[in-house]
């Protein structure tokens, strides 16, 4: 089977876009994707939108028939992929699947939401409404998850707070450098450590922030890619899987089933390990899970994430850079897009078209978290020549 | 490429299912589904959702991963797969891809909706929600639609009125035999053309129900099929295809592009045409669209759609039968499990399970279509013998 090729990337600014809608974003980046991969909207046979919740934000569903309209790509199949705050991951892998069983030779992807118009406690609701019914009753958020996780991690590993800081004063660095990254300033781990708490152990600069925003991403089969470019990224690795929906139901909170499982796949499909990824994007919904996917990723060994990232090893030049895009924490999470920014990232890197967050990587990978861990989905990028 | 087998089906009752809600929809079809193809959970690879709109409806998202948990298919990956009323074959295309593509080598689809806890007026707004927001805005509804195109099909070729309403009392009779249907009873055409208006010319037996309802297939390669079983339905072709999101703006409101485009894919792939069909479920959700699609599938010239079904060649012994299950209008239409049970009424009749509804059928074609004909997939089973 031939392999799938990414040819082309893009992504809107991230943050507060005031008077824009979701339809407007997914507009706005697949276009620059088009544009990207110089394919022309005819050529595009497959266009799947990754987005959890427009209806509900919005009031507005769909939103993949919006989007084919607004970029001429009709008759283009088209449909919306929902996987929660992973749902970008979940449209990786299926515009995978659309490319690889033979369906469509050209296809694109374009996550986006819109959230910044609801406040931060309709938004946090509507995000909850992915827990068990049972512990949605119970007032549980995933913060709230969050919190609980990072108290036993800590206690468990006889980890220092700080080092949870850390992740946020880190990843913040790398978004100085994203034009596209919702917030561009640094913050020191004093700033972080005595920001308002929101779940104990966690406070305000552990938090990602809610956020308006899409990217995109073009795929099609490496032998089409070749017509198209003679550089371009191809997905080696790819692969899904679900942890328990209930979080209690885990025999231990601080690993990531989902993690584990999607990387074994993407591992395996890819004859690659941990040990050959130069880069990574992680899920750094909350700094904890970023402590967590590391380690279930094989990155490290278990509970010594966070020594990882207080060594320097996941800074910009570090051993293995996390997060060079400044991650969810300071490039902001637009739910559906995140996935599909994660892998924007990795294309660039691998590339080479990252600017001033440029690091050496030949091998990248992306990992997208839904829900506390209920489905993740990792992909591999490599670069190829033609 | 391996072609892919469909190996089990199921469905629940369709109608008003008060207490329960789609997750439990969903768990009783994805039960039943698995004793159907005599999997055990731990082979399910991926399982897909059709949903338009859990969170819409009920305000729970999530959902996959609640069923996932439910029945046990852990760490299976899982995502819902949204295309409005057309989720369901888009649900059947995303899990064709899986397998044809090498990532599952067992894909379960369930879809489901949980409607009828809101009233008819909450349910036409959730689902005019889908169309495009200068339609919506100007009290635009699905309904409307339908009444403006069933007129201006009626005067162009000269159709009387009578005609759409014998779709009514066809598919009514053909529900009568079908255990799962919510409206078992025959009516007859008075019954129908004195019924109350809802979008003139359309009155209200011209118009499926509201409906609570779940239906899955079960998907794996051919080689893994017989493994299972000496007798299974392939899926010889498939396609998916859109049409202009602003109705207005099509040449000809009275020809559905995205039904012409999606069964000229399928019948390529398939390496058939519309006269090797030998029964058809079509997506009447207003009596008017069965004709187009009737037409646009190349069953009948266009025009003639009811004339075809005045002369009886429609009927359940007719030439070609279409919607023996009764369609949405007698069956029910829970929005996101539609395309799935037309397909289990394809893979009944081909694989002679369909009881007192059995007609003599090699080859069926499911024909799903969301919004206004926004986006359309067409699905061919046939009988295969191991």
């Amino acid at each position: 089977m031939e392999r799938v090729a990414c040819i082309g990337a893009s992504m809107t600014q991230f943050g507060q876009r005031e008077g824009e809608w979701v339809r407007d974003l997914l507009a706005e980046a697949g276009e620059a994707c088009l544009d990207d991969a110089g394919v022309h909207p005819d050529a595009v046979e497959h266009l799947y939108v990754s987005n959890m919740a427009s209806g509900e934000f919005e009031g507005q569903t769909g939103v993949p028939n919006a989007l084919a309209h607004d970029l001429a790509c009709m008759p283009a199949y088209t449909a919306r992929i929902d996987q929660t705050s992973s749902s970008g991951g979940a449209g990786i892998y299926a515009a995978w699947q659309s490319v690889a069983s033979g369906a469509s030779d050209m296809t694109m992807l374009v996550g986006g939401e819109k959230m910044t118009h609801r406040s931060t406690a309709e938004a946090t609701d509507v995000i909850a409404s992915l827990t068990h019914p049972v512990e949605y009753k119970h007032g549980v958020t995933l913060p709230s998850f969050a919190g609980l996780t990072a108290r036993l991690y800590l206690s468990t590993y006889d980890a220092p707070r700080e080092s949870l800081a850390r992740v946020a004063v880190k990843n913040h660095q790398n978004g100085v450098d994203n034009p596209h990254a919702q917030f561009r300033k640094e913050v020191d781990l004093d700033t972080v450590m005595e920001s308002p708490i929101v779940a104990d152990p966690l406070r305000l600069y552990d938090f990602c922030p809610i956020t308006d925003g899409s990217a995109a991403l073009m795929f099609c089969p490496e032998s089409v890619a070749k017509e198209y470019t003679d550089e371009y990224a191809v997905v080696s690795g790819i692969g899904g899987a679900t942890d328990t929906h209930v979080v209690h139901e885990r025999a231990d909170p601080t690993t990531m089933r989902g993690v584990v499982e999607s990387s074994d796949i993407a591992y395996e499909m890819a004859g690659l390990g941990p040990e050959d990824v130069d880069v990574a994007e992680l899920h750094d919904m909350f700094t904890i899970l970023e402590f967590l996917q590391s380690e279930d990723l094989g990155f490290f060994e278990k509970g010594e994430g966070w020594k990882a990232v207080d060594a320097g090893k996941t800074d910009r030049d570090g051993e293995l850079p996390i997060n060079t895009s400044g991650g969810l924490k300071s490039k902001g999470h637009p739910l559906g897009a995140s996935g599909v920014a994660q892998a924007y990232e990795i294309y660039q890197q691998v590339l080479g078209g990252a600017g001033k967050r440029q690091v050496d990587a030949d091998v990248g990978l992306a990992c997208n978290v839904g829900g506390f861990g209920n489905c993740v989905t990792t992909t591999i990028l490599e670069r190829e020549t033609a």
